[in-house]
């Protein structure tokens, strides 16, 4: 893929929204897949020109049916493809010699068939390159265009009414993403664009989607994928998505083992790590939704046009109990429940002299029907609070209420800048109808609000597009180094150490008076540690002793590592033993670097011992990242308040720490791809900071791919 | 509140199916509160005998409406009271007095405003005790019983469409109470009974339920709760709905702290702590619903008839994304997406030649449109495997195959026995229908389905009643004990290890030449503590020495820990030095006894250090509790996997820990009341078991009740 040809972001506009369409294999029957885009085409109006092509036909509906691409009687811009899998690729090379650029494939029998597929899929691609003609699909739906009324598809979501609006909406699976587009007609939110990319043998989610953000008609874009291999494209979007202030909504199934299983049996793309995935995903900016309803209600609360900006949460409810069970969920997802202020609470005493307690959540009671300042007020109230940032309405039923409460709601409004959103449980359609009218969230369920509520926060809260970005790359390549696989000790502490991450100093002894020497230099106890380059885990061959402080300790232990090591593995290459000084520190950590094949340099840093065995308690980041962002890694470890000191323990330098992950960050970027894996483990935490006391390095055997940044190629 | 009185039950039952009804304070006005009872009554076609009371009117709507409760002409089976709140006491004596043993009281302005309303309430709760009236409420909207078409309400549910059916719905709150009474309505479930128990001066939650459930056409019990004050009540209930096979799901708000906050200032209920709560009331079979979203899922999938018996579940889905994101939801939530035996696979490939992997989830793709035995076949032989317990079925759209689909479902549920759930995403209104009018449970989305048929799982997975029931009570009392407060840590220990807990020997030593002789009879390296009825934690005042084992460091050791308490607490009473001796063990757990005064004796354990500060990894259970529930605690702690052995270490023994968790449990019942804390900390478990290693033991200062466990006062 070259995402940055002129010539292939005009030939995507054109495929989105093309003068004409060739339909390669229309049927006359508009019940058939190749006969229903001809149906919408023609009944939805198209304004452009639809040519049909099949030699068994002189017209279908009126329109002259040709029999051949060749005799098209104008270049198309785009080609609807309705033939077996078997003609598919003899169609796209005369679609190229005819001068027709994009195509939509619905034909199936691809990459999604077995290897003969694959290698059918792989013969198609290469095809459309030489014949200079873009793909979607194949084994796709096609795609709606509802501004122009283009209905280069044949999902059933075209059956029905489909009026555009401020949604693009882009899916790797055909059946899901129907059911997620009549979701979003069915709750009249508006949608715009509708793709499927099917098998992605050209055109993918990421691209197309980079190319419909671009339409100011669009406001929120969404996508809903199962596989990835271009990381670098979706970060790329997810950046476009920031500068434009449009909100990036992406769900992808896979989260857990057993979902993996069957994704990887489902699908041909990639099944990237979840872990890593939804690590990057929100470094960059992306709301995630765990599942198609929650995807839909962030929708809902980024298409109407207010923004939060920051977590305070003000509650109005018409029931106690419904308060509570919102500040709970809440509290669970990241927003904050403030205590009013005096004065938001003196206004609501005014509103409520009744009711003494007017705290946060606010309970209304059911007496707003007969006294509609009640709810007004106290909205507006709530609202004007410094506090607040986003407002939550609770109400239900009010069946014969409908139109005094929109009229509240309107009056709201006006009278307000913040969001708010309404939970309405039970609520009459016209309700429902007449809230979204003037652009205000409703959600039949408090928990849902609240999660909506919160996403509107986080997006709020985003730090500006920017300043995730690279500020210096740190260039220390090791030069002189001795190639693929796992790196001396010593030098693999120096290029860390030269890029400015702490490592407990190290020399390697060839024999035992070089230790004895390196001991005297390090003036106080250090640590013997075997050094093999066939042995990345020296604990497994017993290889490390610790606090080693005078010269005879010094010399039998060089001899008892070096047995120890022979003993246990016989055949291991011996370069001598590491004398290293001894690092204190009362929280362990681990931290890596491992690279993903999606997405690259990945850091992770987590609690060691048995917390990272049980618990798993880690986080990643895409490197390089600024400190700022090392600092919410450490915010995310679910056993962070380890940082802050517990039983009696001082707290740690996290300032430290995250200068640590940043500069390792920079230095893993500049070794991409050269850098195949780092463990550092332990890294030992005291009140002096962070020190590397293990280290293990190891670079690509073979290089994949050429290194693009700046880094010499080993010998 | 005496529950056993059989008068009381009758009256209880006469309240909710009476055969006449007076409405004390009726209007003509039927759109007010006090006029919507009667409008109901008569607009539903309740059969019994309906008496408006109020000497403004002679006739309402036709009835003769009587002057006073004295006038009225039968002895009314229930009264419904809406006067104001300063006229319902004496409107309860007048009642008493002609007899009506049973009122519904709307009347708001008691225990929900302030301290003279609380006082208000008092004075009614013991006028109704002296009139021999039982109440529903005050500041309650009545409640419906759709069987006998009794309204005796005045909720905007009763203005819809109310056909009776198999829940009973009773609800602490009004507002959000009749929200989830319309969403039952709307999706047509059935709602046999809806109360709402107000203030719950009289009547509470459990009483009402317990009366309810007694009914047989109610087949599920839901309940709404925003506290509790009688725990023991609660447990009857949950015991009584398990024996009748009735599942019972409870919806409780204040989860969280901010929650708890919003609780506590909305309601008189006592806040009891959520973590118990949740616990207890799962160690009793309830099933216990986050919100009023997932109350229904569960609701409905307990209205369809058929049971599961295990936790494997099947999936057969049109989409292999729904399919990955059940998959995933269910390893969320407990339940096995198993491989299918080969039987089943050899059955899959007949009907699905074209596709290679049928595993499970099973896509069937969108091609059952044209062959429909695609889609049956495949269900049938999902069920027919002995792995799979429960299927989900995954469909979207469809709008013009709803008749067809119809079809498969009936076939299917022909064909089988085990239960299956219907997932069907945007689906059209007569296929929802269609499915619920054949009991079979219809979901809107994927993860939905995935929960309730969780929830189904969990629930046929109960253990059988009665196996949570005390085998033995052991009643080791400890008799001429010190009395109140903090007990000697020596008879602690010895009442504690004759009721089976392994606790490390201890033995107090007034003197250093008695903790000398102590030192050598125990026969190896002690722990020196001081002991103090005044110290609960020796560490705070530096009061432990661990692994002396010569007699200099057991006299030395003496005479340190009494010069540190004299200079960290100079006011405290010393008893003298304890001598125990020491244990070993690479796991350290916390067990500990709470007092709750909603469930009582409350057993917990976790982690011990840093896992319990920092990551509360503790889990409780009501005592007392056999060994195997008891085990079930263990599996419930996250960390549980270093039970198993991590890093090097060996497994410990879980049959040890469980049994000392059951036996301390039987022995702190037999204390009840009279133990108000017990804390086990640290009990270290290694290859020979566990050992507790300090404890903290607290009776009450004053009994707040007589001792119910054949316990002996102290003195």
């Amino acid at each position: 893929m070259t995402y940055a040809n002129p010539d292939r972001n005009e030939t995507i506009n054109r495929l989105i929204n093309p003068k004409s369409i060739a339909v390669i294999g229309a049927s006359e029957n508009f019940g058939k897949v190749s006969g229903r885009p001809l149906k919408h085409l023609i009944e939805k109006g198209y304004a452009g020109r639809v040519m049909p092509v099949n030699p068994k036909y002189e017209k279908i509906a009126g329109l002259t049916c040709y029999p051949s691409v060749d005799a098209l009687p104008e270049i198309a811009d785009l080609a609807i493809i309705a033939l077996p899998a078997a003609q598919v690729c003899d169609c796209v090379r005369d679609l190229g010699g005819k001068g027709i650029r994009a195509a939509v494939i619905f034909s199936s029998g691809f990459g999604e068939m077995g290897e003969a597929g694959k290698a059918l899929e792989k013969k198609l691609a290469e095809t459309a390159e030489a014949a200079r003609v873009i793909l979607l699909g194949p084994n796709c739906l096609g795609f709606v265009n509802a501004f122009e009324n283009v209905y280069a598809t044949f999902s059933q979501y075209a059956d029905g009414e489909t009026g555009a609006g401020p949604i693009a909406f882009v899916t790797q699976s055909g059946a899901f993403g129907t059911a997620i587009a009549a979701l979003i007609r069915q709750r009249g939110l508006g949608l715009g664009y509708f793709l499927n990319t099917g098998n992605q043998a050209d055109l993918d989610f990421a691209e197309l989607m980079m190319a419909l953000v671009e339409d100011p008609r669009i406001k929120v874009a969404a996508g809903y994928l199962e596989g990835l291999s271009d990381g670098a494209s979706l970060i790329r979007l997810a950046r476009k998505c920031r500068d434009l202030g449009k909100p990036l909504i992406l769900t992808k199934v896979g989260r857990m083992e057993s979902g993996a299983r069957a994704a990887a049996s489902h699908t041909g793309a990639l099944a990237v790590s979840d872990a890593v995935f939804d690590a990057v995903v929100r470094q960059y900016g992306v709301m995630r939704a765990r599942n198609e309803e929650q995807m839909l209600d962030m929708m809902e609360v980024f298409c109407q046009p207010r923004r939060a900006s920051g977590n305070g949460l003000g509650i109005a409810t018409q029931s106690g109990g419904a308060g509570v069970m919102m500040a709970d969920r809440a509290e669970e997802v990241g927003l904050a429940v403030p205590e009013l202020g005096v004065k938001t609470q003196a206004r609501l005493g005014e509103v409520m002299p009744a009711f003494g307690a007017a705290g946060n959540p606010v309970d209304v009671t059911g007496q707003f029907v007969a006294r509609p300042e009640l709810l007004t007020e106290s909205v507006v109230a709530l609202l004007d609070d410094p506090e607040i940032d986003v407002a939550i309405v609770w109400l239900q039923l009010m069946t014969a209420h409908v139109d005094a409460l929109l009229e509240i709601f309107r009056e709201i409004q006006e009278r307000t800048q913040k969001p708010f959103l309404v939970c309405w449980v039970a609520a009459p359609e016209a309700a429902i109808k007449g809230l979204r009218a003037m652009e205000i969230s409703v959600y039949p369920a408090g928990e849902r609000a609240v999660e909506a509520a919160a996403a509107l926060s986080r997006y709020g809260m985003l730090k500006p597009p920017g300043d995730d970005r690279v500020v210096s790359v740190i260039n220390i390549a090791p030069e002189g180094s001795t190639g693929s696989g796992m790196q001396p000790s010593v030098e693999a502490s120096n290029w860390l150490r030269e890029a400015g991450v702490p490592m407990a100093r190290v020399e390697l002894a060839e024999n035992e008076d070089s230790a004895v020497s390196l001991w005297r230099a390090n003036g106080g106890p250090v640590a013997l540690k075997i050094e093999s380059p066939d042995i990345p885990h020296k604990t497994e061959v017993d290889g490390v002793i610790l606090n080693v402080n005078d010269e005879d300790a010094v010399r039998s232990g060089f001899r008892m590592l070096v047995e120890r090591t022979r003993h246990h593995m016989p055949e291991a290459r011996l370069a001598g033993v590491l004398v290293q000084e001894m690092s204190g520190g009362h929280v362990e950590l681990v931290v890596g670097v491992q690279r993903d094949p999606v997405f690259g340099m990945i850091v992770m840093v987590g609690f060691g011992g048995i917390l990272v065995e049980v618990l798993k308690d880690v986080t990643f980041r895409r490197a390089p990242f600024n400190p700022n962002e090392a600092k919410a890694m450490l915010d995310e470890l679910r056993m962070s308040a380890i940082l802050d000191g517990v039983r009696g323990k001082p707290a740690v330098d996290r300032e430290a720490i995250a200068a640590l992950l940043s500069r390792l960050s920079h230095w893993a970027s500049s070794m991409e791809p050269r850098l195949s894996e780092l463990d550092l483990n332990p890294v030992l935490v005291g009140e002096d900071g962070p020190s590397v006391v293990d280290c293990v390095m190891i670079f690509e055997d073979r290089l994949t791919s050429m290194p693009d940044a700046g880094v010499d190629e080993p010998a």
